[in-house]
């Protein structure tokens, strides 16, 4: 079967090469005393591999595929291109990232080669048709994991002058003239007016850098936006550039890289997936984060290829690096791994299976702990992992998710947005959609995070918010959507601004302007030291905060209305029927009563399906088995005695449990029923 | 009529060339329905004006300025001399500034030249004769607006070679003497004993920085005050080359350049005012500013040349930096106006007349806004306060104002005071001269600020705070004006050091002693976890904060003594009569109700002139017609409704409003009162 | 007598070359006046002793030692190498320091140089050579003093390239092999295997710097901490090469250096204090600090050496270099002063005797103030300070401190454990001790604060918290001193790593846990929102912060359990009988409460010896006379009113007070009781 794994996975990162050789056969009949069945492999090894250019050496990698195959493991390969050997930056010292402070790095670290050198990329192929010509046809290899964590950090943009250089072969490729760039860029504004291609540079510290905000931001948004699509497209190149390798030496060969972050802002994960056969995620929540966060992230991998991702790292207690990283709490990282696996994970990896003695992670926890003990509560969690997976792993793989309500979040406004110089300070691109993403979550409503290439007709509602930057296409696909009696919530600070950062002029929210049938006069900023009442129709008052937009009606209706300042009466919420849809528009942040408030109303007029009743801190999500059984996940993400949805408690069988169906969900309890037939 | 405006200017900055030709017309047309009168143009256009060196193209500025005369606007004619073309930066590289850090800036931004790149001054000089040949007899433009907020930020200051290099001449001329320099900046303090001209650098991050102290400070205060001394004169160079070249066309042209800040610490603006026709000014006061804060700077603004300012750049209701900005309230932008007109302001302009699209500041509003409206309530307001100017304006304009009292501020206390490694943490100077300045400001008693070059005979009280440097002519200054019968209050941090910040030996505050009749023995800090208690000889009992000094007589009577810790009873608050004058010595910062005590004490002994009673939030100042009418301006600073002063009720006549003057100021209100003849 | 003084030192720093030269005569006889026997002169005059290469001029010099000689004084004389003149960064730039962030420095500031540059070591060789020739033989000099508080600040470590290169043949010699070199670093982790020594770096900011954690810190621990032993063994040469010449010249002459800091991490004070005659300390607590942490170093700094050390700098007032510096109160600064002599202290020396007019310190307080009178507050009680110790000075001078109890404090800890990257945020290591060192300062138990290379056998009780980096040899001599009947509290985070940062397998506490009877499985960090209930035997509850270790017994007695989170009722607290000696483990940071409840039970046990009952407030400290009396030295560290410890109140004489011995202690009292014979 191509494009698929044979396989549900159970395993993780696994380094071998930093310990004695004899360690090994140890090792793996630890692994599978847990029923692990699969190790990623190689994913720094660049310097013992290739001690020197071009001498390669390959025996103790031959030996670990060889160990590994032999247990039969579902080997993941790495192609260790992330992290650059020593002798690589002292020979080519061009290879390292400058950074936005103009300074070029050194050797250190990983993620830290900057895309467009020819020198890197040389070498990077070199190695990658090494590894393709030796290890493509051992069927072991189920899957490649290219590089590691592109771009590594918030901050992995390189800003060298051969990425500005390429920078403005790309721009040149888009605008064709300067006249355009000018234009696009709204250049004459300071006197910035460009006379020739070569004057453009990367954004930099001591060039543009605008004093009045923080971060790193030029006060030039197009240039600064540009550079981010810029940046993501090179790194993508990079991507392609040893899939291809591996692809041509092994077409059937299934090839991922691994993604990160909440989701990271420069890697656009939706251009990039439609290079991958696999969508991979590794996921990190903190302790203290709501478990929505990690559920909005996992619902963005599946949308990603609307099908099964895989969690493919994870951790199996602490990790080391956080600010406070308590041990997770019994039967807290089942729970964790089966959220992900609900939201449509078909693996549960961890980093890593082996602690490290040293290096800065050697306090991360792993399936074999430093205390090297098997009788340790973390291992026999694992352990019991194992089981449960060995019994229903089969059956959940390739099982399939589907949403009636999408929440729209796409790159150029994760950009763009998070770059306005507004009236009120920087906001989160990534909170603004959780506070939306939440009530749905709460509600047990399922919900795709999709982007502009998404099939809009599927969804009976759109949550659009913030939609500040979009072209007249996404624009016009909304008025189609709509037109053919789609639903559209959107809000305050959308539809401002073309992919270029400038203003649609007569009023916003510009090409929506039609759809919400109202527009904007002015926006008020609300500052910390008060917020503003606001009205609805059935006399219930909630808050507004950040922002509260002055609405002038062209056609659409009231349901809410200011009441507080000079704007008290004004409208606040509206709701505008456009042939067969309708569109709401939030004229500002609504607090938590009144999201309430405002989508209770919605969900119960479109009916949107819901999975089970609200029981705080536990989840409900779906997955239909390829024979079209429901696969119902009712998770307990607290540390606390919930009860059991009353409709589970009759009619249902737990595939992970007794016969007998109880009202109780323990401490981070994992049930997964299916109808009983 | 030379040195003076014919107009009471209405407008602001307007940027065509950022838009379709076309749309001029149409601008142009709006402008007028809001009576606005003035365009400040060219402000920043340098890359258009000149696309290469030496090739200049003045067919866009031509028609600009042909449309604004047709339309009989007084066109205020910027240089563009601010922002520098990218092709400058990339043929001349070392025309940008280097910052502290030792790092040279690129192409980007605007205020980044360095004053004294030649390259930087032929070019610039170069386009302003051009700018003046061409423009300098047409009529309409009635100010040259030079060059833009010199030194842009808060630390515009360049630390490159070059600048270095011109700094020793400065200093050879100022020392002549390596001996004299040594022993002005106490160089056998570790060992920095220079031993030759070429080792004297700027102030940089990787010398002298004092990691004790943040911000930007070197070791040797004398280098680092001389080193802003040279920088501010350095700025003030290229101001006077720009001026002489249009003077020398147009002898009677008059020229400016809008000061900023609060103010602005890198430009002594008392030694630039010199320089200047008309003194103009940037105000962008924060939502949650105290009104006295822009009072404050506006009465500066007047002080600098006795007479009426312009107030060159204002906001109509959102600026787009700040870190929270609300809306103007309803009538909030006329009083704000008003509020700098009342203070000696003879323009209302606006930063801008027209909203850029894109760029950083496309969200700042402005006359014409994205929407493309006047039947805003921006609009709406802006014409009704052209309808007032235009009615009162030129009544209004060269109206004279005048005080009994001063504030003493200048440069070298401003460099000096936030440079002390004292007993307390860094203190902002002009956050001190508020605590001082709020005192009258709340009681409608007019202030003038003024530095040491001003006429102290004119006034009943001068307040000198933190008078920490002065040299001995300006302490013989003050003991002439006491020996006159003036009066004078100082405090702790005064009179201690020379004007390369050695100390007076012999006891603080050094050459003011015989004046105050008294000197400092020790100073304590006063530690946030707790204050410390001083008594007035009434009984009442008050707090000092930061610093306590213990108060040794020479003659001074004791108005108040301390009255916790170790100096309990010591003298806290003197008194001293000195010939026909007396001194106040205030040893530590009192707290509110103390400053009250202290200060209704000395207004009622001086009789200071007190225009009407004070009410919370609403302020009454005075403007004499040149035929010699009292305009009385009295403002609601708040968005409450707030009484009028009594006196007001009867025997005047509001110029702006209707026949019968009523008990209620509305929020925002303005009266504009003269008395009924 | 060699390697001691012969007098007990009144003085301090004296900087006559900032002065003119006739003013010296009047400073002495005022000096006189206050009883000061002592100066340390020419800390800083590199610039004036050597004003071009090569010439040097001595005159200022000889002038102000005749005169300090003929007044009788003892003479402490500084080699002025700390700061180099302007001229020696000019002509030889790479003298000066490079930061982390790779930036050479410039001329300026003090203790700047580079520990490895050959053009410093030469020309301050050729200084010292000069001075040894010229002042070995005079007697007034009783002790050098070298260069100036190495390493400057808290981040005096140099990162040039010069410094690589000697790191990577220091490297050699400990390391011999990459392969060991690779092992020791861990360095297969990440890709990060070296093939060549070139390609090892120092650590800088653009290379390993680990993102997720604050500070200076790279990726690889090994390395940062083997960075931090290499620069302060190359500092540590400096110092041997000026000392070795001036025992050249004069084999009898003692010699120091100041240390500084609480203490300074980057100088392993430990290994330094071997190659000096006496141990010298700068001491500048802060006004809100607890009068334990003052003692915490006084103890170190006696215990390096187990003999008295000199209190080389401390402030007759204020300081201008901290956050607030209050005055210090009436009778304070004698309290502060002879705090470090009852710790061990054989000297009262100020920094400084004649206040600076310029420069960055000339608000630090001085015997002779700005005011140059004698009839103020401070000069007063420091003659009377000056009084008491000419009458008791003699008798205190080489008294010698005995200790029952060692708290274990050394670098390679200090190092490592402010290095982990673990699952609590960075703690400090001092801030871990003081919580410890506190419980013995607040009974009157007298501490030492030893390193690896003591005499554990002299201790009753040994302290150990956090020892988290050990080598095997540190641990049999724990194991050898419990066997022999010891007694060890030991803590998490103990026993984790060798000197290299590599964990030890198998459980910690490592090479311990045999000592330890237990291990632990896991770690849990305790997040802020809550702390964690620990229930002694005795029924007591209190909480651990910061971390709660999982403890496994393997032997030990259990003595208190974990009360809350699901490790209720696991081991929280242990003792283990080794032999013939005993081990605590404590698995968590104790709150204040639960360290009383688990130490005194130690104290009673043990019978630790206990100076005299607690009074909050008041310290009781004994130093033992060679003529075998002992000397109570009871001290009241507070600004109020304190009761005497009663056994004070008969049987003992005051050498500073009347015949009756009263039961009150005011403010900062002092009293010295010997018992009355």
């Amino acid at each position: 079967m191509k494009n698929e794994l044979t396989k549900f996975l159970y395993g993780g990162d696994y380094n071998p090469e930093q310990w004695p050789a004899e360690e090994m056969s140890e090792d793996i009949k630890v692994f599978k005393e847990a029923k692990i069945n699969s190790a990623t492999i190689n994913v720094f090894s660049w310097a013992l591999l290739e001690p020197e250019e071009g001498k390669y050496d390959f025996s103790r990698l031959d030996k670990i595929i060889d160990e590994l195959s032999e247990a039969n493991f579902q080997i993941v390969l790495g192609t260790s291109t992330a992290a650059m050997p020593a002798w690589m930056f002292k020979k080519y010292p061009d290879i390292a990232r400058v950074d936005y402070y103009g300074q070029r790095h050194v050797f250190a670290k990983r993620e830290n080669f900057y895309p467009n050198s020819s020198n890197y990329q040389r070498l990077m192929r070199s190695l990658v048709t090494e590894l393709a010509k030796r290890y493509s046809k051992n069927s072991h290899i189920v899957l490649w994991h290219i590089n590691n964590e592109y771009s590594g950090n918030y901050d992995g943009n390189c800003y060298c002058d051969k990425c500005a250089k390429e920078f403005r072969s790309w721009l040149k490729q888009k605008y064709h003239t300067l006249k355009h760039l000018n234009e696009a860029w709204s250049m004459n504004v300071w006197s910035h007016t460009l006379t020739d291609w070569d004057q453009i540079m990367a954004p930099n510290k001591l060039g543009d850098e605008w004093g009045a905000v923080e971060g790193k931001e030029t006060i030039v948004p197009g240039l600064s936006i540009d550079y981010f699509r810029f940046q993501s497209e090179s790194m993508k190149k990079l991507y392609i550039m040893e899939r291809n390798i591996i692809k041509a030496y092994h077409p059937d060969a299934l090839v991922t890289t691994n993604f990160h972050g909440t989701p990271l802002k420069t890697i656009d994960y939706q251009a990039w997936a439609k290079e991958e056969d696999l969508v991979s995620f590794d996921s990190y929540p903190t302790y203290n984060e709501p478990s929505y966060k990690a559920a909005f992230v996992y619902d963005l991998m599946r949308s990603l290829k609307q099908k099964p991702f895989l969690l493919m790292e994870s951790t199996p207690s602490q990790v080391n690096w956080q600010k406070f990283s308590p041990l997770k709490r019994p039967g807290q990282m089942a729970a964790t791994e089966f959220q992900a696996i609900a939201h449509g994970a078909d693996s549960a990896q961890f980093f890593q299976l082996k602690q490290a003695k040293g290096g800065s992670e050697k306090f991360h926890s792993a399936v074999i702990a430093h205390s090297r003990r098997t009788d340790t509560r973390v291992f026999c969690e694992v352990k019991q992992l194992g089981d449960i997976l060995a019994k229903v792993g089969s059956t959940i793989k390739g099982s399939t998710s589907s949403a009636k309500v999408a929440l729209y979040f796409d790159w150029n406004n994760y950009w763009a947005f998070e770059y306005i110089d507004g009236i009120i300070p920087k906001q989160s691109y990534v909170a603004v959609m959780l506070k939306y993403y939440r009530v749905f979550y709460e509600r047990n409503i399922a919900v795709d995070v999709i982007g502009a290439d998404a099939d809009f007709s599927k969804y009976d509602l759109i949550v659009a918010p913030v939609l500040y930057m979009l072209d007249l296409n996404l624009a016009d696909k909304f008025k189609s959507y709509i037109a053919h009696g789609g639903n559209l919530v959107t809000t305050y600070l959308s539809g401002m601004v073309d992919l270029s950062d400038n203003v649609y002029l007569g009023g916003y929210p510009g090409p929506l302007k039609h759809l919400t049938g109202m527009w904007v006069e002015e926006s008020d900023a609300v500052v910390p030291e008060h917020q503003v009442k606001v009205k609805f129709k059935n006399g219930k008052v909630c808050n507004f905060d950040l922002i509260c937009d002055l609405i002038r009606l062209n056609g659409a209706k009231v349901l809410a209305t200011y009441d507080s300042e000079f704007y008290q009466g004004m409208p606040a919420i509206t709701k505008n029927t456009y042939q067969n849809g309708h569109v709401w528009y939030l004229g500002g942040q609504l607090d938590q009563a009144g999201m309430t408030n405002f989508f209770d109303k919605i969900i119960e007029e479109l009916k949107l399906p819901i999975l089970a009743d609200s029981i705080n801190g536990v989840e409900v999500t779906k997955r239909v088995t390829k024979s079209g059984y429901a696969l119902f996940f009712v998770l307990n993400m607290t540390n606390e005695v919930k009860p059991l949805p009353q409709k589970f408690l009759t009619g249902y069988h737990d595939l992970l449990g007794k016969h007998k169906v109880v009202a109780d969900l323990k401490p981070w309890a994992i049930k997964n029923f299916v109808k009983n037939n």
